[in-house]
């Protein structure tokens, strides 16, 4: 799969070649997890409706739940005015962090809440 | 000043030495904007309440609004299980977007909506 030419040459990547998604929670608007793209994780993620990733540090692909089941339903996706950050807006299965939280942020309040 | 070290301890940044801040409508739930942070704009961000960032185009600190008057004051800040991103909410003044939007994610839906 190619990602669209109007897309891809929109694109601000990174040193690496990556972008940045922020994955919201499409009922309660809840930030889940940040995670990272390159050209065919943003294609398959518009393409197939699943949320897919580039892990950094496994150096591949890799589609949300693939393992744990808890994968995410793709509803919207929205390029910021630096075009370097997706906003993802998913219905997402079960818990979003690897740790068994419903977000990645659940855990550590540094200031305030 | 200088960053809380139980705080400093737990972070990982990138080889630029930073961490990646999602800042999100502490009303609305919106996400506003993504920015980077090194350790001292965390620091500000936690001690002063304003949010505050690091430019990687500039090469220095920034306080949003320090030229717009588009304040951010400073809720809660939550660090993600992989100690890398912090989610900052915020009441934001004005519009979050230099370009004049509400949020850096309003003008370019490249799926759903």
């Amino acid at each position: 799969m190619t990602l669209d030419a109007g897309i891809a040459a929109k694109l601000k990547r990174n040193a690496d070649g990556l972008i940045c998604a922020v994955v919201v929670d499409h009922t309660t608007n809840d930030v889940l997890m940040v995670a990272w793209m390159d050209d065919e994780a943003l294609d398959r993620t518009l393409t197939t409706r699943r949320g897919t990733y580039y892990s950094r540090s496994r150096q591949r692909l890799w589609v949300k739940g693939e393992t744990s089941g808890n994968v995410q339903h793709v509803r919207e996706v929205r390029l910021d005015c630096d075009a370097d950050t997706v906003l993802v807006r998913v219905d997402q299965e079960g818990p979003a962090c690897h740790t068994g939280t419903r977000t990645c942020f659940d855990s550590d309040l540094l200031s305030g809440g």
